[in-house]
C-alpha cells in the first residue's frame, strides 16, 4: 500500500474508493465530459483556491487536515448564504512523491466532512503540477425554513442601528497559525484548541441556515479576520459594487472574556495584544453578520452561541472598544 | 499602464473591465460569498485545470492565447452535452512578475470568447502562486432544441453498428503543438491553421446544440486523441464505471484528405506517419460521437461539416484501416 498512483485510472479508482457516486441530486455523476445535476430554481455557487504555501504548509498539515480544509473553506461560502450545500468539484493538482497512504490520507480528511453534510463530488479534474493545490466549487439550495421564505443572505445591505453579531471565534485561527508557524505540529500540545481551529476548520452551515429564515439578515463568513471582512460588511467596495465610499461605520467591543484562554495565554507569551490580534484574525470561518436590533433576542434563542460584537454607525469609522481604528487588514497581493 | 496590479482590489475592478457582473442568469454576481444563479430543473457542469508549462507555455502562448484556451476546453464539455453555456468561475492563480498589459490581454481572450457565448463570469478566486493557472468551473442548461426534447449527451450507450462521426479536425492541433514546441511562436508563420488550434481551439457550441435533438447519439469532446478517446467512448472503465472490460470495438478509418495540408507537409519534414500522427492527435477539441446508421444521412444535412470516421463492432477491438491497435494515448500520470 505504499505504491505511487502512477496513473489518472489509478488516481481516479481511489477518488471512486472515498466518494459515492450516486446523490438524489447527482443525475449523472462523475466519469462523462460534464455531470448533470437536479437543480431547485436558483442555486448559490462558490469556488475557491487551496494551495500548498499560499493556504497551507505541508510541514504542519497533515494529508488529511488539507483535504478537510480545502472542502471546509467551500463549504463555509455555503453557510454564508444560509444554504444547504448540493454537491462540489474538485480539481487536484498532484505534484510527485506522494504514495497512496498520503492520497488515502486526503481524500479520508476531505470525504469524512463530505459525509457528514452529505455532499457528493459530481466531477472535477486532476493534473500533474509542481505545487500541491485544489480549487473548489461548491453549489447549494436555499434552506426550506419552517415558517419563513427562503432565501439567500448577502453580505451587504445593512442600515444603521443594526446589531453586528459573530457566530463561531475571532482570532483562535490566528493564534493557531502563528503557534504552527513558530514551533510547528508540536503546537498541537500545547494549544490544541486554536491549532484545531486553522487545520480543521467547521463550516457553520446549521447556523448558516437558521438565519437564512429572515430576510433582513445580512451574512458573510468571516474568513479574512474583522479587520478586513467589517468594512466588506458595511459594503465597501468590492467587485461587484459601484466606486463609492461607505458613509457607514461600526463600533465594535471585542473583550477579553470573548477570547478562548489559549489566545490569552499565546498574548501573553508573545507580549502580543490579545484585543488587537482577535480584531486582526483569520480564517476563523466563523460567520458575521448584522439584523435588526428589534429581532436580535429572537435569534439568540435560536442560536444561544449568537454574540453581540457591536452596531452598524452611520459616521464611516470602524471603532473598536471607543477606538478609531483604520487597519484594513492583510492583502494576498500587497 | 505598466504598473503591476499589486492589490486584490486593483485585479477586481480589472476583471470588472472585461467582464459583465449582470446576464439574465445572474441573480447576485461577483462580489458575495456566493453568486446566486437562475436555473432550469437540469443544468450540466463541468471543472477544468489549464496550469503553465502542463497544459500550456508561455514561450509561446499570448497571455490573450491563455486566455481564450482556458475557457474554450471549458466550453467544450458544454459542447460535448450538446447544452447552452450559462456561466463560469475563475480561480485564477497569480504569479508574480506580470504588469497590467499582460492581464488586460489575458482578459481580453478570456472575455471575447465569453462574449461570443454570452456567458457571464460569476465568480471565482485569486491567489499569488508560484505558478500561472486557471480552474474554470462551467455550467449550462439543456437546448430547446425544435420538435426534438432536450436532453444533454452521454459519452457512454452506444451500440454495435452505430456509425462513429466527427466534427472537426483530427490532430491538427498536434501538429501545432509538435512544431511550436520545435521552433517556438515562428512556427505560426509556417504552419498557421495548425498552430491556431493548438493555441486558439473553438469549442462546437453549436453542433453539440443541434446533436442534443437525438437522444440515440452518443457524444464526448476529443480531448486527449482518437487513441485514448475512442476506448472511452466504447465505454472504457472510467470514474463512474463498473470494473468490466468493454466488449465493443471500433473500425475507424483515417484517410490523408481528412488531414490538413500542414499536417501532411510537417510529417514529410519531419518523417512522420501524419495517420498515426492524427490517431494520436490530442487536444483537437472536436466532437467524436456515435448514431446510428439510420439517422446519420438525416444529420449530414443539418451538420455538412460531420464526417463518418467508422463504425462500432462488438469484438473489444480498435481497428485503424484495417489494423488492430492497442495504442492508448496519452496518459499525463504515466
Amino acid at each position: 500500500m505504499t505504491h505511487k498512483l502512477s496513473s489518472e485510472v489509478d488516481f481516479l479508482d481511489c477518488i471512486d474508493r472515498h466518494f459515492p457516486n450516486s446523490h438524489p441530486h447527482l443525475i449523472v455523476g462523475r466519469g462523462d465530459d460534464c455531470a448533470v445535476l437536479s437543480c431547485p430554481e436558483r442555486i448559490c455557487l462558490s469556488s475557491d483556491l487551496f494551495l500548498e504555501d499560499i493556504h497551507f504548509r505541508e510541514q504542519y498539515f497533515s494529508p488529511a487536515d488539507i483535504g478537510h480544509k480545502a472542502l471546509a473553506v467551500s463549504l463555509s461560502d455555503i453557510a454564508a448564504s444560509g444554504a444547504v450545500p448540493l454537491g462540489f468539484t474538485l480539481d487536484l493538482m498532484v505534484p510527485e512523491g506522494r504514495n497512496q497512504v498520503y492520497w488515502d490520507e486526503f481524500f479520508n480528511g476531505m470525504a469524512s466532512l463530505a459525509q457528514q453534510y452529505n455532499v457528493p463530488l459530481a466531477g472535477g479534474d486532476l493534473s500533474k503540477s509542481p505545487i500541491l493545490g485544489t480549487s473548489v466549487t461548491i453549489w447549494g439550495a436555499p434552506t426550506r425554513a419552517a415558517g419563513g421564505t427562503p432565501v439567500f443572505l448577502n453580505r451587504t445591505g445593512c442600515s444603521e442601528g443594526d446589531i453586528i453579531f459573530l457566530i463561531g471565534t475571532i482570532g483562535l485561527a490566528r493564534t493557531g497559525l502563528n503557534a504552527l508557524e513558530t514551533i510547528g505540529r508540536n503546537a498541537m500540545e500545547e494549544y490544541p484548541a486554536a491549532t484545531n481551529a486553522h487545520l480543521r476548520p467547521m463550516p457553520q452551515i446549521e447556523a448558516g441556515q437558521i438565519l437564512s429564515g429572515y430576510s433582513s439578515i445580512t451574512l458573510m463568513d468571516l474568513s479574512d479576520g474583522l479587520a478586513r471582512d467589517i468594512p466588506r460588511l458595511l459594503g465597501e467596495k468590492t467587485a461587484s459594487s459601484a466606486d463609492k465610499p461607505s458613509t457607514k461605520g461600526a463600533s465594535i467591543n471585542i473583550t477579553t472574556d470573548m477570547l478562548h484562554a489559549e489566545q490569552l495565554s499565546y498574548a501573553q507569551k508573545h507580549n502580543l495584544d490579545p484585543v488587537f490580534e482577535a480584531f486582526k484574525g483569520g480564517e476563523d470561518y466563523a460567520l458575521l453578520g448584522t439584523c435588526p436590533a428589534s429581532i436580535f433576542a429572537e435569534l439568540v434563542v435560536k442560536l444561544p452561541q449568537m454574540q453581540k460584537l457591536g452596531i452598524v454607525t452611520s459616521n464611516g469609522q470602524i471603532v473598536v472598544n471607543g477606538q478609531a481604528t483604520t487597519e484594513h487588514g492583510f492583502d494576498h497581493f500587497a
